[in-house]
């Protein structure tokens, strides 16, 4: 095993949560399911200038007035204001993708340490976490709330070394975002990507240290590296 | 006049230049326009993320790849690098908003300095101006390729101030993106927000100095203030 992480960190949106059904609630306020790609890449896009230049706001908060600009000019079947707190909403109510309970189970009976770092609010995980029943798995829910700035920056990921008490190379970064694999190599992190569809790993990101295909791979993927 | 620059430094992708054709280009290779939108968004998203972690790489690279993701699984009516050919192909047709080359012609008869600063290549710019007639109103076209970093890095911004040999606050930023905006606030400049639709200012990043409608109400925007 040359990859022999003390700790396992875990994003959450997309990586841990399937963010499907936010895609719904955009339709059942009235607009195309579509917006949900563009939305969520705006806010990532918006949180990472603030992280890039300096300054930082909470995910909700970007999100929720990201959504002004996403439902301008559309028909929506409720008031604005409603239809808002309906998306937003969608965020408490995620499940896991199928791989990972078993996962993570897994990989807490092997003995690793397992932590959730996101850019959301940590309540989010928790309840996601709480809702699998793999709660009691992981020993802390982080989120950047906490940190000096977003991820992908390097402090965030060594506020998470930090408060789990080890060194920046003892952390395993699992993500299925490219980008979060590219800063946790960067602040020193291990880094294991989880590729759920085809498209191929970016050129231009510090490519990962493992690729996996689910959380429930990542186990054998470490004892075989 | 309170906001007097020596420079007024513009951003150029949908600042200067009408985007629309480039969403006409998805629909030509057989994908829905919406795409652009996430597409253009993913792109910065990207880009932002190696500004803030700490990494760099050409704006039409990170376009390219993305689109490998973005088109996965469409059903395109060419060959898939013919088509990735023909969407970024766009970004050189691109031509200015009507109000963009009355109000830079009549700010360089106002004796104001004039340079634009961009996260893609400093040639799409210069390009897009001399296609409009506005190509000698301009004293440089400058792209973030010969800074530090990307906007909206501050460092982005101080070497736009350093080429055009003027202190950081004598430079005006002129974009139409709030993150564009936030930046240059952060690293001193004066700021004009361009607004051409309904959707308000983010209170997550730092407010304009000026907003207009367009660039053709910098002039009087300017002298009033």
């Amino acid at each position: 095993m040359v990859v022999t992480p003390k700790v396992i960190v875990f994003d959450v949106n997309e990586t841990l949560s399937n963010m499907a059904p936010l895609a719904a609630r955009f339709v059942q306020v009235g607009v195309p399911a579509y917006l949900a790609g563009e939305w969520f890449a705006a806010l990532l896009r918006d949180g990472f200038a603030l992280a890039a230049a300096g300054g930082r706001a909470e995910f909700s908060l970007i999100g929720r007035e990201l959504l002004r600009k996403v439902l301008s000019g559309a028909h929506l079947n409720r008031g604005f204001d409603d239809a808002v707190a309906h998306i937003i909403g969608g965020f408490r109510e995620l499940r896991p993708h199928p791989d990972v309970a078993p996962g993570v189970s897994e990989l807490r009976s092997a003995g690793f340490r397992l932590v959730t770092l996101s850019n959301g609010a940590a309540q989010i995980a928790e309840k996601l976490a709480a809702d699998a029943g793999i709660g009691s798995d992981f020993e802390a829910f982080l989120s950047v709330d906490d940190a000096p700035t977003w991820k992908p920056t390097s402090a965030a990921y060594l506020y998470a070394a930090e408060r789990c008490g080890v060194d920046p190379g003892d952390l395993l970064l699992v993500a299925v975002h490219p980008w979060d694999i590219h800063g946790a190599a960067v602040a020193g992190l291990r880094t294991a990507w989880v590729q759920r569809g085809e498209t191929p790993y970016p050129s231009y990101f510090a490519a990962p240290d493992l690729t996996v295909r689910g959380i429930d791979a990542l186990p054998g993927a470490l004892a075989a590296s």
